[in-house]
């Protein structure tokens, strides 16, 4: 008899997998659980990265895959997204039958994973509430909060924020998250490969033997008309700085063809002797290059999370993290070329921070693995208030 | 030049029309406004009593019909609805670029609306949120307000809950229910339509002169499996009563099929002398039929609304109705034959209640409709805590 | 090693099924077969008469379900319910990755198993092409011709027209029709159950042991407005011929309302003594009693193809199955009560037919499971001309 | 009252929008037409060019657009694109109600528009039906012309091949292919704008006064896998010529990426002198250009159609038009870059050849507008065998 519980993981985009894969793991180690891992939406699309790829080199059985990303690069178009995840997943969880859900932060799709399975009266988990930004994820993420029945959030303040959101106390789990599992890996590792040959990519080859900034900015979804002047103030900042740069590509999301298409003109019309550009790079890999970057510059929530904990100096650009716990590595600027060059060239000066538990200390997916376990299954909830 | 706000409401079920008939009124009155009607999901379908038709009948302008009902009453089926209404409204909302979108209640069809307007970054207005109740809406509704831009609730206690919930205080209006507003025009009625006539409908047609029951019950959708049994407690209590009783049949939902199946075998089974069935009833005059009730029975949310300001005794059966404020004019039983049977003798005996304003006065749809016009524009928001 | 091909075949209607329940067998059988069973569409639903459930009852593992029927009852949701049905059946096949698949006859939604297959390069095998009816199915028949890669129809007419319509002689197959194979398993069988008793069903239950007729009539897709008046010129016959007769309700289409609202109408007023109605019966009873009956009327194609086999005298009516091959058993009339009527009488003087081989002679499920396992793998083709 | 036939005509690529550029201005100049012009698909898209900038550049109405592609660049995602376009094309058909729906060729995603049409009941017309290539088009094509009720082909072997695959012989019409309308627009003009100010793109840009080549080379849809040797095979021979040539960039279709990633990587491992990339050009421009050109080399129809009636020597590759119908301008030749090489040499020395009409002479806008304003209206039809 088959009495383990099963976990159907929704993994959507790239970064999410970082953070859930200590999870994922942990639940493939678990001897009372199993894994049904669902890969969907840019997950699986060439164009941001194909997170697909890793998974199955890090050994992962895939239970389904799901191709649900409508082409637009516009809001419509994100909302279909969501629409035909719906369906499709529906699908999916009626196949797999699984005994929760898990659904991570609040990407746009994920979305979808949530009401596939509360409306399917699946109990959902979800990782990653209770957090504050500036952005439309703000609505997503306390939405999916309000669906979900169990709650492993990252910090304190998420977790006092989820309580105060009416849900029962007793389901609200500050684990930490699951991407400083892997930062405690790379934690006292140097740079052990050469980026270039491992991950190819395009543009220069600047030396990095005497330390190189790291750029990674995505677009900010309810700024769509603006994506391609913010990356351009981010562009001319670097340009000028003319220091060995490793630079990566934006994940999707809408607005994406602004900041790729201002990249794309920027490399036409320039000559950029100090930058290189990689479209992605193995979870562990790129730790480690952050580890032994002088500054993380961008807007990506790794210089919140991961960084905290690595000490790695971080010059964040616009609202994207806005209002998120952070430690006293991040030093934030608004989208404006002189800001962005004078905050780098202090954050240099400034050298590495000590570590920061803000977000957990290394032990989120194991702990998670073992609340799956444990908590009582059931998708009937009312608010406490 | 065009500078009317253009209002898009979208209805989704011949319940929900009820609850907006005079604010759809009120935004084709004012001068500046203009009303943009949608029509979905079971509101067009003949099996549950084609809202559609009434809508039409009362001078309204459709914008666009939706489509969207997968069969299967299950849960797979609803959540698959919901991907599918996504995907359709999105193009409605692309074609008639609102400046609002009003979405009401908390079916789970409602939640296509929400997403697709938000994720549009169209400012969305929510109708009804802040209640509480024992099912899956308990979910639904909590969700769409934290991704509605403003709050037009029908109770105190309403309000207290949605700002709770991190709203801006500033945009949560206690405006009343829009349903109280229709409640105040019968208030004074007496029936004036022979409904047998009017309506056709099967069954008996018992003489109404001396007065009749009126039933309306609703599968509960996470009680899924049990949606035969609990008509069936009712039938049996009701056919015993054995006096004039006007039986309305339920609207969609999973688990439509218990109930209905239940319905139909105890017609073919049992001689009914005293109960007759009807599909469907337009608003008014059903308002009219029920200010003129001995007592309703059942689990709509009639009793607990309009049923208040009408002072009509209710039986109200089971949990869906949990936890929403009423007035003195209900009593809360079980699904249980007997109890139902014990709890209407004692409501005929009680006879009317005075008027409560509870759910609001009567003028609710003017109000929202008021501050449609006035509220800023803005799809941007941030938990208040 | 499995070196066995994998045939995916999509069962989308009750009558489909017993149009490939043999083949099924025969591939289950195959020792170089292995079974790939996809339930979808009003196979799966209750009020279509839950193909599904016979399907499971007869021992068949199902690999996917596919819910895809949008409610509407109009053309719209027919196409809709073709696109739902792409989506879907992409992803089952994606993850099952079949070496052919089947597609049966030209049910509107037979097109997306047909789109699905043959947009991911899949060999396609239709059964039942080449046959020429008067309606829409016209249209989606031989389009599914032109894309399928392999055509086991079933008479020596559709072999020729689907020759002519540009395809590889070579891979053009008149095996006979698989119900056929069915029909002679009954060819001997008395009336062997109470049908009453086993299918339940609705209305009068008049004597059976004098004789019977046998009314089967779906709606004509094309001519949704006239369903209505087309099905009460038949129940007034059969009302006035006042025999025993047993009453299939129709299955799903465009137009179902207008048929199923008329049979239920008609019900409600009038005293119907000698009729009783079915929601549906298992293959091999439904087959029995035709084979005892003494008419058949209706628009069946069983009554063309089982029925020619039986040589059960069959009074077909309308449209529906025009330039069809048939058989001497089959009289055509118009919708007219009293041509009807007439030809009712008639047919029941004629008594039984001989045996016509029409539509083949028994075996035609091992003949395509044969053949599936020796056709090349290919969905590369070019018309002939 | 307008009595005009309502023509919906559906353009889902940047090609299709030629083929029907003049046909769209006939139906807008026709006294008793009205023109519904929807946009779908990679007519949308930025990736493929952006056809709906040139549609509003030239001064039409869009009544609809449609986003359907769904991201993947496989075949599962063409099976889906296609069911998301007949979701998405059913509500647009039922909310415009067109008279007749007109769709253009033998792309995938236009089998949407063949199937929401027939199964709506909206007369059908297919422009270019009847040709013969050796793709996945071959079954995408034959298909659509057994599900359309008028025929507008384009030579005389494709009326015969439309006639004999049975349907009815008085609504196939002759009228040439309306490409050849803007073909003659430009018969005598030379190349009267410089392509890389107007056009920008990326890559060298060679002197074009002594003449130069034109590339246009699409991936071929079941040679998947092949894409992208086959590209290499046509960038090794051109960059070997080493004379001005201009490349236009594939449009969408499942293995574009395999084409654009060959493109991509061969520009960043190789300097090339003497090719400029085009994303797009306006219509007029692009055939302008072709008109002065040497050659034009690639797999593209407009080899075969428009080059036939300017007399430009073309050096087809591979077998995407294999069997059509072609003039003595085309040299068709193997994925082989000396086989290639060879043939353009012999093409440049050729010179221009003398007009053939093969695909028409020029009023087929014209024709086909006056035929969809006398043809019958009606969706019901039989095979003619």
């Amino acid at each position: 008899m088959n009495s383990k519980r099963k976990i159907a993981v929704v993994v959507t985009a790239r970064p999410s997998y970082s953070r859930v894969k200590t999870l994922l793991q942990a639940i493939q180690k678990h001897p009372a659980l199993e894994l049904q891992l669902i890969v969907a939406a840019s997950a699986l699309l060439d164009r941001y990265g194909s997170a697909v790829n890793y998974i199955e080199n890090d050994g992962f059985h895939i239970s389904a895959k799901v191709f649900n990303v409508l082409e637009g690069e516009n809001l419509t178009a994100a909302a279909k997204t969501t629409g035909i995840g719906i369906l499709e997943l529906s699908t999916v969880f009626d196949n797999l039958k699984p005994d929760i859900v898990v659904t991570v932060a609040d990407r746009f799709e994920t979305m979808a994973t949530a009401i596939a399975a509360s409306y399917m009266n699946i109990p959902l988990a979800h990782l990653q509430g209770g957090e504050v930004t500036g952005n439309i994820d703000e609505k997503v993420r306390h939405a999916i909060t309000k669906l979900a029945d169990y709650h492993f959030v990252a910090s304190e303040s998420a977790k006092t924020r989820v309580i105060k959101l009416g849900e029962n106390p007793e389901l609200v789990f500050n684990t930490g998250c699951p991407s400083i599992d892997l930062a405690l890996l790379v934690k006292d590792t140097k740079l052990d490969f050469d980026p270039y040959q491992k991950y190819g990519g395009v543009g220069a080859q600047p030396d990095l033997s005497q330390g190189y900034l790291v750029v990674m900015q995505h677009p900010v979804t309810t700024e769509y008309q603006d994506s391609r002047r913010h990356i351009e103030q981010t562009l001319k900042a670097i340009a000028e700085l003319d220091v060995p740069t490793l630079w990566f590509w934006p994940n999707v999301d809408a607005g994406a063809d602004g900041t790729s298409t201002g990249i794309r003109a920027f490399r036409e019309h320039h000559k950029i002797e100090q930058i290189h550009f990689f479209k992605n790079m193995e979870g562990i890999d790129f730790l480690t290059l952050l580890n032994n970057a002088k500054v993380l510059i961008g807007n990506s929530s790794v210089g919140i999370r991961e960084c905290a904990y690595l000490g790695v100096p971080v010059v964040n650009i616009g609202s994207r993290q806005n209002k998120r716990d952070r430690g006293h590595n991040v030093v934030d600027v608004d989208y404006n070329q002189d800001a962005i060059k004078q905050a780098v060239s202090s954050q240099v000066n400034e050298g590495k921070f000590p570590i920061s538990n803000v977000y957990g200390g290394g032990n989120a997916g194991e702990q998670i693995a073992d609340l799956l376990q444990k908590v009582p299954l059931q998708f009937h909830k009312t608010i406490t208030y």
